[in-house]
């Protein structure tokens, strides 16, 4: 595994890499499309590693000859009372489970090496980042775009991992690559859970005993709409009542403080009305949720595709 | 030369002649700093094709192995009460000037080819926009580093040739290709005039025969400034004296109608204190400016490098 800490460092090694693959090519087929198919898969993150995090490189893995990880803890996509400064951070341990999951290059740049001088330039995505968490973090959508723009020209990977658990970045970096045609594919990849329900965040490590018990409220009200979403009755549910069953899990957990609870279309994010039954909407659906315990925000949200609601007869 | 109007088809045909340098390469020498010395060099136009893009062309053909020329009137970077609709559009003569000029691939897309949908990504670039053609076309510059940026990531350019007449927007890429990472090395060209001294402009053919005559006020300004900047005693000269003296001579075209004068530092586009002899500025200089002849909006400017203003002895 190449660890490498500067932009120049970085290019030479993933061009290193993609030569080898094209000599590889070369010498059993010596068309174009050979060397077209040499992938080089990329999983940008902000380090703490986690189990999601190790299912991103698992996925680069399996789909792509080289597998680039990026551990940044970005600056300008925190807001100035955010906890940029406590981000968890632990180096040593991060490189051990990027070692176990066969990542070939770790890039893990200073903030001097990402951003020289303060960035002018900045790539904003409209309307998608005016809901969820954009409405709640002004400005940190803009400081995502821009920073994976910049690792996506620094890496050029042909895919790009990213969790489904910020489904609403995930529909936003798809949007920025769709609009400005990058050429990269990205790779929306399932929500990772403990076995009690509680989605994987470099951000649970803040919480208390009592907190973290009281956290599983949020997958419990995600898992209660699933069932609905099942259940050929409770599926004839209007929008605004499963809306009101996912408050009133979340509001059972005193610590529990709600930044939102939205229910939208996906990847579109479009807000669905709420007198629409659930089984009567055309679109897939997220329910996506915003939840603090005392300082701590944690997001988890479910995807409803069409054709797990099972349809209104 | 190849044309083609579709995304998939310019990616296809740059790949092919890569791939061809590559395989070209291969048999002269096996390593990969060969295959990098490939240069594919990319010139963007609005076409009208003038010998202004001839020598961005000339330029392209001379440092490049592949020339690529794209023709597209870019609807976002016109504002509402601009001249989209009347800009001129001559495909078949650009189509012979690129034939001359040795252009390999002229890349000719339609608009919903390069808007399927509206774009709701945009890039933003601060302070540089604020001032000049930035202060009188509000959202001009993100429409022209949104485009750019779209072209750069189809054509996936080593090198990309912009005319200096428009400086700003030579400032503006540059800080976006810096800031972003773009692969990608900017290459200003310098303006080229007719006989008499105008700027050549695809807006030109707007003018009618007084307007044009008028409008050579513009490059005879800036003349004045050259060669006050090379006289030892009127470079003393304050940036007061230098503004009132380009004012006054496009005041004497009774015609012209003034948007700007402006007198910057270059690149960075700071403004530069009315007291300050132009002997005594420390930066490169620009004097830019914008003027209405009729309906008809030019631009001229002259760069002044430090070298070439006489130091203040």
């Amino acid at each position: 595994m190449i660890i490498v800490r500067e932009v120049a460092q970085l290019r030479q090694a993933i061009a290193e890499r993609r030569q080898l693959g094209a000599n590889g090519a070369k010498a059993v087929n010596d068309s174009a499309s050979v060397q077209q198919q040499y992938k080089v898969g990329f999983v940008p993150t902000m380090g703490y590693l986690h189990e999601g995090h190790a299912s991103l490189m698992q996925k680069a893995r399996e789909m792509s000859d080289t597998v680039v990880l990026s551990i940044f803890v970005n600056p300008i996509q925190f807001g100035p009372n955010e906890d940029l400064d406590s981000y968890p951070r632990d180096e040593a341990r991060d490189l051990e489970v990027a070692r176990r999951e066969g990542v070939d290059i770790v890039f893990l740049p200073t903030v001097a090496e990402m951003y020289p001088q303060p960035t002018r330039t900045k790539i904003h995505v409209s309307a998608l980042t005016e809901r969820l968490c954009g409405a709640s973090r002004p400005g940190h959508f803009d400081g995502v775009t821009t920073v994976v723009a910049k690792l996506f020209n620094m890496v050029n990977p042909d895919l790009a991992f990213f969790g489904m658990k910020d489904a609403q970045q995930v529909a936003v970096l798809q949007q920025m690559v769709t609009d400005l045609n990058m050429n990269v594919t990205i790779v929306p990849c399932p929500i990772v859970r403990e076995a009690d329900g509680l989605a994987l965040s470099s951000r649970n490590v803040y919480l208390s005993a009592e907190q973290r018990e009281q956290a599983l409220v949020l997958s419990r009200s995600l898992r209660k709409v699933r069932e609905v979403s099942e259940d050929v009755v409770r599926n004839t549910f209007t929008i605004r009542q499963i809306h009101q069953m996912v408050e009133s899990t979340i509001a059972s957990s005193p610590l529990a403080d709600i930044d939102y609870i939205e229910i939208l279309t996906f990847p579109g994010l479009e807000p669905i009305l709420p007198e629409q039954r659930l089984s009567d909407v055309e679109e897939d659906i997220i329910v996506a949720l915003a939840v603090k315990f005392g300082n701590t925000r944690l997001i988890d949200n479910i995807r409803l595709q069409k054709a797990e609601v099972l349809s209104h007869v």
